[in-house]
């Protein structure tokens, strides 16, 4: 039988499984709509009722969750905005006493830092550092090839860091935050300040076609966020000194609109000791990347051949 | 015979050196001035001389050395600005053969941060930041007990992370590095901002009698200092999540005066998740820290009893 991980991936809309082999393809896919379930009671059983169907030919020795406010210390989810379960749920729990198989859960985040070393282009790198550019902006940082989780166990929240004073009001209930700036929402907002006769509801993939036609204010806009970004890179390199950094998510779709400004931004900022220790660059992940994640999460870390 | 490490802290004056026993006491001292050779061969002759007049009683078991520019991966001290050894010198190889003993070497700062976790403060925290404010701000990451290197070997560069896009001309080249805010020097310049007419060589401690005595721009300045330090530590707390800071040099002398604005700055600025989760304090080594430092760079982790 052939070794295999379970991967699952906790959204907002749809939750998404998987079963994982060595080369890092997903074997077979299984979906449950999240919303489906007024608990979590529900969707556990759904869930393990899909582990527990997978090919005879498939040895599933585990199963990774990545999930939105995933707690990895208490193996649960904690207070998440956008899933339909208040207050504090023990799902690593949950589930390996449905499945019968042992379950490892982390906010999902830190899941796809992880899978962009064992499955990803961060395969063999000690040092990276790994960026979500979505509806926020989320982070791992792995040193000697292990995730950072610190003291409270919530390292790696570099969205949080304040880049400017007094600036964009923020989620987190502060200003300036980066992910103000650096993300998909950040991205529409510096557009909306350029172009304030813009029509509601333009979102990311919007401006990056109006800059793609030619409007200067979109086009700007990428500058602006590439500029903040770059500069933002720069400063994380002093603290943990990574060989690399991956930028995944949505945003990462408009190519050198935001990769051209990113890097020179970085390089122009970069402190010159780490000159040529470093590289900005799209993940290896793809739209298998939530399930990859969790799947990394409970496999060996040299599971992947 | 009782085991002790001996510490060797390279300044640009002095190199000051000691034997350090499992209290974390300094048994016996040695100093050599910097100045007295032209080349290190002759300082490394006069260091090797003191290592092996050590009490008959003492059993040295080892050498650690804390030098500016020190490259821990090479052993070496590398284009120092203020040691009269242009280039590259293998400091490390060069001392362990003149004395038979094993020697390690790293910066000043890294060999600091060391000797806090082994026989300062942070006895016992796994994982902490380590500050210190001299005329730069020099820093230590700690994860896990061990001291972040990250791929270039330079990880922990805090004092040159960018605060101000387009500030003040720093060493490195660069506008708007944290240690020309936050430091000794930092604190001057802003002082000199606050107050154009005070008389030249005004240092930070001047700065700091000025202000006890009263003088509104001389406490302005450890206020603004404060300001942007505890800015800037709450956005290091997004990186690494550490237990505890620590505050060590020149400038933490003035007590209160810097720690009373920082701290309200620091908890002003803090992700909600973080608060409550870390401390920011004074430095446990007092002036034996650099020997302290470098003893520890050589000893077991769990030397200190």
């Amino acid at each position: 039988m052939e070794p295999v991980y379970a991967g699952i991936d906790i959204g907002g809309t749809d939750v998404k499984g998987g079963f994982v082999d060595a080369l890092g393809r997903v074997r077979e896919r299984f979906a449950v709509r999240t919303g489906d379930h007024a608990g979590p009671e529900g969707l556990v059983a759904a869930l393990a009722a899909h582990l527990r169907r997978a090919d005879s030919g498939l040895d599933v020795r585990g199963v990774g969750v990545g999930a939105p406010n995933g707690n990895a210390r208490r193996g649960t989810v904690e207070y998440p905005p956008n899933l339909p379960w208040p207050g504090v749920t023990p799902l690593a729990d949950l589930l390996a006493e449905a499945s019968g198989l042992p379950c490892v859960l982390d906010n999902d985040a830190n899941a796809a830092a992880l899978g962009e070393g064992v499955f990803g282009a961060a395969r063999g790198i000690e040092d990276f550092l790994f960026i979500t550019l979505g509806t926020g902006l989320g982070s791992g940082l792995v040193v000697k090839g292990a995730l950072v989780r610190g003291h409270s166990g919530f390292a790696g929240e570099v969205g949080h860091v304040i880049v400017e004073a007094g600036g964009r009001l923020c989620g987190c209930g502060r200003r300036g935050c980066l992910e103000r700036y650096c993300s998909a929402t950040g991205l529409v907002l510096t557009y909306r300040e350029l172009a304030p006769d813009a029509p509601e509801g333009v979102d990311a993939r919007a401006v990056f076609e109006r800059a793609e036609a030619g409007e200067a204010a979109a086009a700007e806009a990428f500058e602006q966020t590439g500029e903040r970004l770059g500069l933002a890179l720069a400063n994380a390199v002093a603290y943990t000194s990574p060989a690399a950094i991956f930028l995944f998510g949505g945003l990462v779709a408009a190519g050198e609109r935001l990769f051209a400004p990113t890097r020179r931004a970085f390089e122009a900022n970069l402190l010159p000791i780490y000159r040529g220790t470093v590289t900005v660059r799209p993940s290896g992940l793809d739209d298998d990347a939530g399930i990859l994640g969790a799947a990394s999460l409970v496999c060996p870390p040299d599971f992947a051949t």
